[in-house]
């Protein structure tokens, strides 16, 4: 595969008590994946906050600007090798607003901030819901579209991403947990990324966390899924009382595969 | 299960060269699953006429109107026990065109007729393509959204259905054979199903036929997934040189469940 990009996840387990110690686990699984030969690497949702806030001020305490340190050591790690990161994090807005983003950063720097749009469950009392479409962003390697986690159960966002050129859908999450109902072959974040990338002929990159958080427990399903269905690199999730760990998954993509989006022979 | 309906998918293999055979098969497979409980019953895409038509004259010659003695028939067995019948037909309109049809048929006889918007491969050759959306039928058992085969392939058909109320797609299709590739885990008709089931809430009937004809293989992988994307019946589908069979898929889906669009646990 000459054309091939190596898409790594970095399945993570952020501690929400010590934020630091998570913002460091993440720099050093981004450095560790572009070591290990990763141009374009995808970190989960909320990567360095933690997700079970117990209040909005808690959630504020940790957040960061888009123009700060946090996303300026990801792009410093990225100019290593002109790789680009996508990763979660707690957003702290100019305006004061608090927001569960995800940034899209290269050498250049920040590159594009996506700001969640569809959020989850408790997410709207500590978070400002997105005012903006999902963006699409060209880099080196080709288009890459941003959504985070529950964004993934819209098809109308995941779609119109495809529409917008997206050759990749890279998605950082944080899943909880929840065994797959009987008949169904995998946890629900795979089927979706399976069935995203299927549907509209994209890669699919979601990025989840794994361990637990005053009580939640994650499901670390990180997958990587191609325009075919099929699955090229899946973490093992927790399906009852395990819980998952960091890990890391790595694909070879060629993703002008992307572009092809017909189906069947060519019959007429 | 108090309030489950009995949904069966019939999947046929029609004789393209006998088609007043394949009628009589199509209507002893609906009469076999009424007797069988079936309350809704799906039966396959051109599920009389064959499929691989040599020329668009051999199509016309096949063709009947629905207000003809086929889906007459349909009618007369549906009335048995008050069943709803979907299918599909090769349809002679009343202006001369030739489309790739679906009925919804009931006792009291032809409630709709959607004309497959997405043709497929060679299709454009016999078929005039439909020019009106894909419908949604209010029932005596719930609201049926119909598709054709390849509109399963297009979100933006299926999602609208779905918010167009439906809490069944039913579609007869004709999936030619092709192997999933490494890493997914079925064919190509069964995953979208069962996406489509998941991304909208929605129980979905996909009923493929068998067999092969002139050369084209088709897959035989009817199935029946439920809104949280359990496959609840499923064909074996051919993988390889083996050729499938006519078979029946039943189960019994409370369509109640395909209102509750929850995903999660209520948080807030």
């Amino acid at each position: 595969m000459p054309d091939a990009v190596r898409i790594a996840c970095c399945q993570l387990v952020p501690d929400i008590d010590h934020p630091v110690a998570s913002a460091a686990q993440a720099r050093a699984a981004l450095a560790d994946a572009i070591r290990a030969g990763a141009q374009i690497v995808v970190l989960p949702e909320l990567c360095t906050s933690g997700y079970a806030f117990s209040s909005a001020a808690e959630a504020r305490a940790v957040a960061e600007p888009a123009s700060g340190p946090l996303l300026r050591s990801w792009a410093q790690e990225a100019a290593h090798t002109g790789a680009v990161v996508i990763g979660g994090f707690c957003e702290l807005a100019d305006d004061g607003r608090v927001f569960n983003s995800a940034a899209l950063v290269d050498a250049s720097g920040v590159r594009a901030v996506y700001r969640k749009l569809h959020l989850w469950d408790r997410e709207p009392r500590w978070f400002s819901p997105g005012e903006d479409p999902a963006p699409v962003v060209p880099t080196r390697f080709g288009k890459i579209g941003i959504g985070v986690c529950y964004d993934i159960e819209f098809p109308e966002l995941t779609r119109g991403l495809a529409l917008g050129g997206a050759q990749l859908i890279a998605l950082p999450a944080n899943w909880p947990r929840e065994p797959p109902p009987p008949g169904r072959p995998m946890p629900a974040l795979q089927l979706l990324a399976q069935e995203t990338a299927s549907i509209s002929r994209v890669y699919v990159a979601a990025c989840d966390r794994g361990g637990s958080e005053r009580g939640l427990a994650f499901q670390g399903a990180s997958v990587i899924a191609a325009p075919d269905g099929a699955i090229l690199s899946a973490a093992e999730p927790a399906m009852a009382d395990s819980e998952t760990t960091a890990q890391r998954l790595l694909a070879d993509c060629d993703l002008t595969t992307a572009l092809d989006k017909r189906t069947g022979q060519a019959g007429l």
